[in-house]
């Protein structure tokens, strides 16, 4: 019976991944990876290969969408596969689909867990996870046309006092990733349709950048001045604060620079 | 200048932690862990000393909320000191609490992520992550007394068509973990009482037992046959979920070998 096993390689390069991914990386016949879902910033593939003793087949989009991973499974069907991929598996619904078409294949499947932006970005803005509604992504506009997805998540949270946090798009295949700024500008576009007031200049927002690496940012400030802030190289993530209890006020302010100011919307 | 990393052990056992996270232990000059925020089932302390070379020190609650992490921090005041933690920092307020003592000590503080239970039951559970509301904790009943707030979570998540990810409570000192069921027997006793038909013999719901582990269980049925369901030893996860996409009621019934009558309540 086959084997086809996921494993998550954390958010930024070959270390992230943990002992156990390396040991079944190592174990397997062969070693399949996709860079497409997520952006891995210092991510080495020679020395990611150099760890895992074998070559590592790069796997695109085209191959694991409109093929539906068939070279992935057809392997997987005769002997143990490694998926290596970016974050925690099943984050990206690709991974759910391949998993799914596995399991109909009769292909055991099984995972080991990385390190994921989800959780990451919500600790490193020092916002209580639970407080935390559902999260978005904002995506590029494609000729001009703004979806309203992100404004109308960001805007139900904020109605029900919770955080938002969004995750910026990504094309991996044009090398195109979006900074904090992009969103902020995607944000106040669509908040001029809109105008309801949930982004205006004077809205709180963190920003994160490079959650993972050795040199993270985070910085909250207020729309206007975060859309100033040099937050560097990609990849991006940013945090729409609702309601602050005093605690979160105060990790903002020393973990992510807020003005101090912020202590006044706290409750 | 005194130094604190957090480095997240990830989910089960010793192997779960990230070749970084190993590799920051091992530079350090003195290593502290803590067990309690979660529940590690796996984790042989002897076999993690025998990776970091070096005797780990173990914390408590107290250590970490009543002595507000005082002996780690006079250490990192004057070296290099690794908190080893279970799943991924900062996702436990006392963390984060700690992080803040820390850098108003002039202690510089860094992350290591690991995996966290929060992408790991939502992944494992074959549902779309950008459908979880807000997340929440059903905490054992203290003298008979049961907390609403878990009932009025999964409520507004349901109404919003959303998926809830409950985290079940872990009592570390006494061992005592709450199981599938236990939750279960809690929201339904809520429902008692509330009467909003939020939690009902035939609402589907989503166990998840043992996480990150080799034999990790994910079973959906409807409430009435899951508290029958054996997911065998701790840790627990629950999901409610909302409405489901039929992709997703496909990944229930495949991956969590859901009911295939649920194809009816999908969209």
């Amino acid at each position: 019976m086959g084997e086809l096993v996921f494993v998550g390689l954390g958010l930024n390069e070959e270390s992230d991944v943990s002992l156990k991914g390396l040991r079944k990386a190592k174990e397997a016949d062969v070693v399949f990876a996709e860079f497409y879902t997520s952006f891995m910033s210092q991510l080495d593939l020679q020395k990611l290969e150099g760890l895992t003793e074998k070559p590592i087949h790069v796997v695109s989009r085209r191959d694991l969408e409109e093929e539906e991973g068939k070279g992935i499974l057809d392997r997987a069907k005769k002997g143990k596969v490694v998926l290596l991929v970016p974050g925690d598996p099943f984050m990206a619904t690709t991974h759910v689909d391949l998993r799914i078409r596995a399991e109909k294949r009769g292909i055991r499947t099984s995972i080991v867990h990385g390190a994921s932006i989800v959780s990451a970005a919500m600790g490193l803005s020092g916002l209580q996870n639970y407080k935390f509604g559902r999260s978005v992504t904002i995506p590029f506009t494609e000729g001009g046309t703004l979806g309203a997805t992100p404004y109308n998540v960001i805007a139900e949270n904020q109605m029900m006092g919770l955080h938002t946090l969004c995750f910026l798009d990504i094309q991996a295949g044009e090398k195109r990733y979006m900074t904090i700024r992009d969103a902020l500008e995607i944000l106040t576009a669509l908040e001029k349709q809109k105008q309801k007031r949930v982004i205006t200049p004077s809205t709180l927002a963190v920003g994160v950048a490079r959650a993972g690496s050795e040199k993270p940012i985070t910085k909250a400030d207020y729309v206007k001045q975060l859309m100033r802030f040099d937050f560097g190289k990609p990849p991006h993530s940013l945090v729409l604060p609702g309601r602050l209890h005093f605690m979160e006020a105060e990790a903002l302010i020393m973990l992510a620079k807020a003005p101090k100011k912020i202590r006044e919307m706290a409750t």
